[in-house]
């Protein structure tokens, strides 16, 4: 169920390349990644859960409300992490070439299904 | 200089709220808010620097190279950042119904102007 809509996720955005459902410790639910590539994903969401906790600290701080979307580019690597329920995220990993856009309206498209499947 | 270049990117971005130079360490180098806004973009410039210095040590981590732009979407804010230097970074406050789009541009175009005044 998980791994289908992470599948989908990556392989209809181009430029996909791993996806990532995850706790906000940065510990793994279920993972796709596409054929061929070279990425651990669950490592880079180990390194995602700190930054991500920072993010909740600042946003409290500030008093704008739960984080809803965050996205990382990096000179080899394009982030992007949707809040899908407070305790839970959905990253996906792009090639920084991909197709930004697509690969927020796929994790937005994706979010009420994993909130049903986490419920 | 620094003061024009934000405020193009604000008032050029639907929703846009405040601008913002800051070094690594969040220390506002000049800063622009668009008239009537309530924000305070020092504090957000603040509550930011431990997030992207989580980030720049994730990409090292990760080995994805130097972090180029990060976007945060709250309920109630989207901040846009990107590194202008290794050292210093422009950060744009906006609506959540604002441009994101657009944002992104503006932040782009006003990079080698950025670049050049800092050095």
């Amino acid at each position: 169920m998980f791994k289908e809509a992470l599948q989908e996720v990556v392989d209809g955005t181009e430029g996909g390349i791993a996806g990532l459902l995850m706790d906000a410790d940065g510990i793994t639910v279920e993972s796709y990644t596409r054929e061929g590539a070279e990425i651990d994903i669950a490592t880079v969401g180990m390194e995602l859960s700190a930054v991500l906790k920072d993010i909740a600290r600042a946003t409290e701080q500030l008093d704008t409300g739960s984080m809803r979307e965050v996205a990382i580019q990096a000179d080899k690597l394009t982030t992007l992490v949707r809040a899908v329920t407070r305790e839970y995220f959905v990253a996906l990993a792009l090639s920084p070439e991909g197709n930004f856009g697509k690969g927020r309206f796929m994790l937005r498209l994706a979010q009420p299904r994993l909130v049903a499947a986490l419920e």
